[in-house]
This record gives C-alpha cells, sequence and structure tokens, in this order.
C-alpha cells in the first residue's frame, strides 16, 4: 500500500497516543510517533507492533519542549513518511497540589509539556501544511480545559491554553482547508496509569465504564474524514456511565 | 435486508432532516419521517425517494407541538416499523424581531416548534428506549443554542432551552445506556430557504461554503456508532470557510 | 423624597424578590411589587413593610403570563410611580423529575412562569425606557442557567431560555442605553423554603453558608448605579463555603 | 487615617492598574504598586499622585516573571504597608501574530507576563492571607480570556490560563473565606496607547463608549466589599455601545 503521508503523533505512549497513531497507520498513513529520547525504547517497540498489525510507524524521538527538536521533526516526516497530512498534540501533564505547594517550577513544567509543545506543534504542522493548503490538526483536551478546580492551577491552565490555541488555529486556518479540532476527553482512559490505580479495572473495562484508547482514536479518523462542508471543531468523549 | 428498527426524523423537511433520514434508512432503519400533516404529500415524496434508494421509509405526519399526537407517533413507529433505536429532533424556527416588535404569539411558537416538541419527542422516545436499556436521542442545534443576539429573544430562547434539554436528558439517561447528543450546526446549510435567497449558491455549494446535509447526516449516523466507551454529547459542525 | 421614578420587581415574594424591591426602594425608587392575585395580601403585607422602612412601595398584583396583565402592569406602574427606571425578572420554578414524568403540563407551566413572563416583562420594559433611551432590566438566572442536570430538562430549559433572552436584549438594547444584566445566584438562599427544609439554618446563616436576599439585593443596586462606560451583563453571586 | 493594610496592585500602569491601586488607596488601603524596575519613575510619580489625592502608595519595583522577586514583593508589603488584604494581577500582553509568524520566544514571554506572573502573585497572596483566613484576590481578564481568535494564539493562551487560576483559586480558597475573582473587561480602554491609536477619542470618552479606568477601579472595590453569603468570582465589564 502506498503510503497517504504522514501522520505525527506527539505524545504517542502506550495508551490514547497509541492508538491514535495505530489507527490512522491502518488507514494508510505512516505514523511518525514521538515521546522524549528517553522513551525511545517504548517508541521503537510501539512502531514495531504498528507494523506487525500491518501498518507503517516510524519512532521519531524528541523533546516537544524544545523548538529546533520540533522543527527538526517536521523536517524528518515530511523527509520520510512524506507530506504530513495529520498532527496530533496527546501530551498530559495531570498533577494536582494545593496553590500554595504549587512550585514556580512545576508550574512552568506542566505548561510546557501540556501547552508550549502544543504551540510548538501546532506551528510546525501548520508551516508544512500551509504551503499545500490541507491537512488535519487535533489537540487533545481534558475536563480541565474546560473548568479549572481545587489544586488544579497548572493543568487546568495548560488545557486552558491548549483549547485558546487549538479556537485560535481553527479560526485563523480553517478558511485556509487546515481543520483544527480539539477533542475534550472526559473520564478515565483504560491506561497504564488507570490499570495499576483503579480497583477493579476489568470489571470496569468488561463495563465500558473507562475509554477504550481505540475508541478514542475511532474518533480522530473520523474527524481527519468529515467532509469540509462540515467539520467539528470541538467534540467531548466520555463514557456512557460517566458522572459529569 | 431486515431493519435494524425504527429512526424517527421529527422535521423530516428536504433538507437536514431528509438526509438524515435517509442516511439512516441507508444504514438499515426505517425512517419514520415527520411533519406537520399539512406537508404529508412532501413527507409521503421524500419516503418515496429513500425508498428509490433502496431504504425503508414511512411517512408519520404528526404536530410534533401535540403531546397525544407525539405519544401516538413513537407507539405507531414501533407497531409499523419495529423498536425505535434513534430519534432526532430537527425542528427548527429561525425569526427575528426587535425586542418590542416580538409578539407574545410568536415568542410562544417559537418554543412550541423549537423546544417544547422537543421535550415531547425526547420523552416518548426515552419512554420506548428505557425498557429495553438502549438507543440514541439527537437534537439538532444552532449558533443560537450557545449565545444570544439581537432580534434572537425567541429563537435563542428556544434553542437554549433545548441543549438544556438534552444535557439534562444525556445526565440522567447516559448511564442507562441510552445516548443523548447536541449537534449545534453553525453556517447556512444547502437548503431550499438558502438555495433560494443566497446569491451565487452554485459556487457556494462547490466550494464546500454551505453545509451539505448529507455531510451533517454523516456525522448523527457516526454519533449512532460511536462505542459507549467514548460517547459524544455535545459537537459543532461548520463550513471550513465560516467565520465564526 | 421625590422618588427617581419606578422599579417594578415580577416575583416579590418575601425573600429575593422582596429584598430587592426593599433596596430600590430605599435608594429612592417607587417599589411596583407584583405577584399573582392570590398573593395579594402577602404583597401588600411587603409593601408596608418597605413604607415602614422609610421607602415607597405600590402593591400591583398581577398574573405575570398574562400578556395584558403586563402591559397594563407597566402602564400603571409609569401613571402612579413614574418613569420605570428599573426592571426586575425574579420569578423561580424549580421542580425536579425523571424526564418520563415530566408531564407536558409542568413543562410547559415552567417554562411560562419561569422564562415566557421574563419575555413579556423585558419587552414590556423595553417598550416604556426605549423612548427616553434609559434603564435597568435585571434577570434573575440560577445554576440551571448555565448547565442542564437530571430531573431538570424544565426548569434548566427555562432557566437557559431566560438566559438566551437577556442575552439578545442586552446585544440589542445596551447600544440604545438601557442596561441588561443576568445575575446567576449559585446556591441556598436564606428564604423560607430553604429555613423549612435545610436542616440547622440559624448555623447556617450564622456562618453566612447560605446566600442573603439583602446581600443579593446590594449587587443589583450595584448593577443598577454603574456608569455605562463600564456595565456588567452577566455576573454569578454564591457562598464564600459553596461548592461550585 | 490607620491603614486597613496593604492592597498589591502587579501591573500598576498609568491607565487601569494605576486607577485600582488609587481607589483602593481612597478607601484606606495603601497601595502596594509593582511594575518593572525600569519602570520606576512612573511608579513613583504614580505614587506621588496618590499620595497628593490623599491616599497611601508605596512604589515596589519588581519583575513579577521572577518567583524569588515576588515572595520578596509579599514580604515587604507585609512589612512596609500592613497585611496584604487585596492583590491584583493586571498584567496584559497583547500581541497578535499568524501562527507561523509567532515565535516561540514571544510565546512564552506573553505567557510568561500574563499568566506565570499571575500564578506567582496568587501563590503568594495565598500564603500570607491562610493564615489569616482573609483577603481578595483578582484577576484581570480579557474577551481573549473567553475565547481564541485568529492571530490570539499567545494572547488568548495566557488569558486562558489566567482564567483556569483564577477558577482552581476560588473553587479551593472560597472556603477558606479568601475571595477570588475575575474581571473580564471587553473593550477599549481609555488608556494611553487607546488614547494615541484610536482616532477621535475625545468623542469616544465623551460618550462613554471607551471603558474609564476608574469606572474599572469602582468595579474591584465593589468586590472587595462584597459579603462573603454572595460573593462574586466572575462579571464582565463592557462599555454600553460595545459589540460583543
Amino acid at each position: 500500500m502506498t503510503s497517504k503521508g504522514a501522520c505525527v503523533v506527539i505524545g504517542a505512549g502506550d495508551d490514547t497516543g497509541g492508538a491514535i497513531a495505530r489507527a490512522f497507520a491502518l488507514e494508510g498513513y505512516t505514523a511518525c510517533i514521538v515521546r522524549r529520547p528517553r522513551h525511545t525504547e517504548a517508541l521503537e517497540a510501539l512502531a514495531s507492533r504498528i507494523r506487525d498489525d500491518g501498518g507503517a510507524a516510524v519512532a521519531m524521538p524528541a523533546d516537544a519542549r524544545d523548538e529546533d527538536a520540533v522543527t527538526a521533526l517536521f523536517d524528518r516526516a515530511e523527509r520520510e513518511a512524506g507530506p504530513v497530512e495529520v498532527a496530533v498534540f496527546n501530551i498530559g501533564a495531570n498533577v494536582r497540589f494545593p496553590i500554595t505547594e504549587m512550585t514556580a517550577r512545576v508550574y512552568r513544567k506542566v505548561w510546557e509539556m501540556a501547552c508550549f509543545s502544543g504551540f510548538l506543534m501546532g506551528r510546525e504542522a501548520a508551516r508544512v501544511m500551509l504551503p499545500r493548503g490541507r491537512g488535519s490538526i487535533f489537540f487533545t483536551g481534558a475536563t480541565a480545559s474546560m473548568r479549572g478546580g481545587p489544586g488544579y492551577s497548572a493543568f487546568a491552565g495548560a488545557k486552558h491554553g491548549l483549547r485558546a490555541l487549538a479556537q485560535s488555529m481553527a479560526r485563523e486556518l480553517g478558511p485556509k482547508n487546515i481543520h483544527v479540532a480539539h477533542v475534550v476527553v472526559d473520564g478515565a482512559i483504560d491506561s497504564t496509569f488507570v490499570r495499576e490505580n483503579l480497583p477493579d479495572v476489568e470489571t470496569a473495562r468488561a463495563d465500558d465504564a473507562i475509554l477504550s484508547p481505540d475508541e478514542i482514536a475511532r474518533n480522530y479518523v473520523w474527524l481527519h474524514k468529515q467532509q469540509r462542508s462540515a467539520w467539528t471543531h470541538e467534540l467531548d468523549l466520555r463514557p456512557w456511565k460517566e458522572s459529569w
């Protein structure tokens, strides 16, 4: 199968990001999967699993907070995997501290991971997509994108900032045929973290009470396939049983 | 093909509602299409066109503002077309008057058409779906669902009320396995009204600058197919060129 | 003291509405207090208490859902109490039923009380204020103005509709020098209902854990006094201890 | 007059921030006014003008983006001006660039000025207020706090982040008797910048078509005076003629 081009996924861990990368790979895109260099081994393993499933995937470790690294990443993706048709930002940084215990270091780091990196990805994706006049740029949001809560000054701040980025880019780039969307994932995801911390995760999974990464991913693919006379900018995803 | 059950579409005119009915019919549901009795002829013609395309459709004229009529409608749909698996409310009533020129009659009528009817549909759909513990109930929203504007006291009032209904029902019925969603259609639709009033509609259509009813419809089908670990309650749809 | 004109308060019970009427009366306006005719006795008693406190107040019983009655009310207020400078809508109708138990009668009644009446008041206030090019029109909102919840299809629907009315009127009438605002009261009010139903209301009151009607009222007076270079359209009010 | 304590205003330029400082000084607080050290002269001149008007004011130049400087600032305010009863964050950083022309340097700087500094102020204010169990912490927002727009990725991002901070802090600190509020200033302010760029500013001012800093300031004082049974977390301020 000829590749349809590149799909860059920043924050391609073993859960949501990995599932999104895999889903686009199975649609015919070459998944360019990105995590920090210290996770290179896990990244290579993920790329391997995607290839085993019949998709194309290349591990492209990079620090998404580093401007030059992100520029180099998009150049590499274009060179090695073809025109970037889809870029997905999926880095979270969920921390919670009472306001007086929140250090400037943590506050800044959460923003750099969950918002500034998103800006770098969004800008570099726009840079390579604009000359071609097409592409999709998607950002993963959370409940904290919509409201602050006790202890969430840093996380909600970063997520609100990311949502403002998505909205600003959508309003600027939509009329240039670039589809920018923000997906609000509201609820526990069937992830390594949740599996290790939620009691009785098997029951929850069997009951669809936690978000399946593969189902989340199917919605990203759907957004990318929307015909441009009816584009979605924002949608929420939550398990049927979730209280909200 | 055995029918997958009934899909009731209230407000099944020749544009969005009709396209939604057709899309679900082509998915294997029996479209039970509803407009006021004075539009019976148009309704029959639509049913006919859907059948010509290979779908199942039954015209079920009814006044959606009449409680007994809506109850009878759902009973008839269940009897003639099988279990109602999907119910879509798609009645608009876009009027605009300066506040001092808005009559109580018009204000009330807009609410009855665009909000009260939605309540009746939502409740009757819940009534038949709850015992089976499954189903989808979707409401069509608009820009006026999210903000008021000069002259829009009645229309925005009704649309805000409908959105509150959708949100209240989603929070109540989601945990009972009934998927309630609200679709915010933001922009001109390629409808009879727009075709008659927008200059150069051909260009707009060719350019995807107005919403295609078929593309809107595809998103309703998508919502219905979402697996329940990742349900969407609200999404917006607008043309790529739309300023918002 | 010469009256500064009329302040019409619709929904002037013994709690919030009464406190708002009293506060404007003490500012020099003639409070025209309105409840349904069957509450005329309570209304007269409230007028009496306001006069005892040194304010001017006239009981003007009327059914706020009746278009002619509301028109007559504003004519009477203008005739007997001077130009209507302030109009406040304060009727609630908080009911809660599972969706399948919500009758069309109750759904409609809640809307008529909490939304349609607000439209009638808003329009009639605009009618008398526009020729003078000044005035304040305030609507009392609630948590349900902002989000729906299980069982709240009717109440949230009416409150959302009222908010849409306030926003539409503000956008239309602001540039005509009429100040339209929406006050979101979020929490239990120190009202007859709460006093009868909340255990240990004395403690809550002493602790400022429930909203004081007089403090709510002070904020309405503040809004009216805002100079027009810095008008507020929407504010929330909640007790310091309230979780939200 | 004995001082009622300190009111720290970060971003106390000649317009809104200066007016807020002056208003609290005239209420009996010692205004601790803060700008970057390179504006010390202007800061001293403002302090002087406030003292001429009968208020107490101390220029406390500091770089609000520097954690140690902000900690030192609050220590100095407590030492020299008494317990900090009010802290106001009023730094803006309105820049606008197409996404591909937004540099990482500018994006980061806007966030540091308009959001990170707000976090530092909020945290340090909480640190000194919590042991006393009282105080007010106010943040100045803008239209960009609520929505993104073309070119506003940085500014809207920072303002959204600041709003998330305010909301998170309000939910955490309200129940500890600290009043946290967010004021959305929506429209052109009668500021040096506007005076130099808006044609015919005299007419706009005479017509109240631009926000008066003094009127904005009066609303901050009002918020501080709200009794805690009815606290506002968020309000908007805009000129009567403003389209929104």
